[in-house]
């Protein structure tokens, strides 16, 4: 058995038909598709700043090595990382040891914002007297703070490190719990785009699965410090991504026709739904950053869960 | 513990706010459903002669036990079951009894159309060198009579026993397999409603659950002689159908947002996809029905299978 493009030893299998690959020919297969995905999406444009959302986690440091790989030479379009710092000891602060490294050595600028100096207190301080689901304040947090500061920073596109596996899953998770309109902002690039209160995000590992991210990551070496966040505990997505790795290993190419499917109906729902979507934003009347009521979620958890 | 809706012993729990219900009151919810689909979606309307496809299993029984139920008084609508068989002792024979006895019992016209005769063999004779997937053949003949003799027999409607189960089943099916095309014909009332070579299909058990079906049909006594197609053997679907069982008994609800998220972009999809549709049916240049290609799916299969 031969790498199907050359005759190497192959090192992995990918969906399709030409699958079987060695280490060289499956980066090159690997770096063709983001580049396609960019192209064919226009994911990036002449003077862009694109603020790429780092987690220290195998997607954001794919994702980052490889626009600037993608970039390189091109002086009109920059690149910072931003990097949140919810406090969460024994996971956060060995991550941010990673980023920073990773940053330094790719020379990428990196902006780091903490809910401690944000919102007062820090992951772990709040968990002290919240008694909810961790992911539901952190959630809104993070969400909250990656289209502010990416804004701040003075970007005009968010890149996050979304993969095929992510959106097969979000895209199933909204038709079984009938959330239809929210997967009208979805996609390999998203935004509202006569609201400049959105930042645009782009999402140029949309085509290539979690297996394929993860093998890219190892093998050109950049696996050995990941971890996991000790709160996570979505466990709908995880049943979710359970039972598609299990169609995925007896129906192949099953993630794919998902996402392939779902972007053949996605312009009908970006235009069905984006009337509807304008009515419902305003301006939250504490921090003025846009949201659906008339205190944006954000601010409500610092007003009853920080505060209090 | 007592019904929700009056004080007798609750016998079922269906999904929704006020779940548990007495036999009676099980009754009443199971069949303002189903009137309430009819209404709804327009399922019924002055004058129709609406043929039943009745295979003698638990829908079909149901469905038609209930038209005769809700049409009981109104004249101008007329009712004809339709029964299809294939050629498969042990199965359909049996099931035939069933079928020919409830349509006595209920007074509707029975009308029979068997392989043998339609196509020159019973599907057992069939399988003797075809060796191919009993269904695929199956299918194709069935789905191929019940459009040709629905409009022969004079009707302009066909009742399947299609349950949400079903419904919800496909939808993913084809969202896993990247046929969401195929997704746009179907809905509780189908059919290209300006070309009369396609019969209208209406499914008024759309928003009921396979169990409680089964359940209605055990609680009527409606269940004695059921039995199932010794050649099933969809095992994609069944796989789908386990899947769905595992994600609704955890998380309730689950069938409903499915078909729920699908009929609220189902007029996206039809609209999409209507031109499209129209453009590339034609007529079997053997037998004059329609169909996308020159020859039809069941003449193909006559000519290669049956005379060789």
């Amino acid at each position: 058995m031969a790498c199907d493009k050359c005759f190497e030893k192959p090192v992995i299998k990918v969906t399709g038909s030409e699958n079987s690959f060695c280490k060289a020919c499956f980066f090159k297969y690997f770096e063709k598709k983001v580049k396609k995905t960019i192209t064919k999406y226009n994911l990036i444009e002449k003077n862009d700043h694109i603020i790429v959302a780092v987690s220290g986690g195998k997607d954001s440091t794919v994702l980052l090595n490889l626009l600037v790989k993608v970039l390189k030479g091109r002086d009109d379009v920059k690149i910072t990382a931003l990097a949140i710092d919810e406090g969460i000891k024994g996971y956060r602060d060995k991550s941010l040891e990673h980023i920073k490294k990773i940053c330094e050595d790719l020379k990428v600028e990196l902006k780091l914002f903490s809910y401690e100096k944000e919102f007062g207190k820090s992951l772990d301080e709040i968990l002290k007297t919240y008694k909810g689901i961790p992911c539901s304040v952190c959630g809104v947090f993070r969400r909250y703070l990656l289209n502010k500061k990416s804004k701040e920073i003075g970007g005009n596109k968010l890149a996050t490190g979304h993969n095929m596996d992510d959106e097969a899953q979000t895209i199933l998770m909204n038709n079984f719990r009938n959330n239809i309109k929210v997967s009208a902002r979805m996609g390999p690039i998203t935004g509202i785009i006569s609201d400049k209160r959105f930042i645009k995000r782009i999402k140029p590992l949309y085509f290539l699965t979690e297996k394929e991210i993860t093998s890219y990551a190892y093998l050109k070496g950049l696996m050995d410090k990941f971890n996991e966040c000790p709160h996570d505990s979505d466990s709908y997505r995880a049943q979710v991504r359970d039972m598609l790795n299990d169609f995925e290993a007896k129906y192949e190419g099953t993630k794919n026709g998902i996402i392939t499917a779902f972007l053949e109906i996605l312009p009908l729902l970006k235009k069905h739904y984006k009337e509807e979507e304008f009515d419902e934003i305003q301006n939250c009347k504490i921090c003025e950053e846009p949201c659906s009521g008339e205190i944006c979620k954000a601010c409500t958890f610092v007003e009853k869960v920080i505060k209090n």
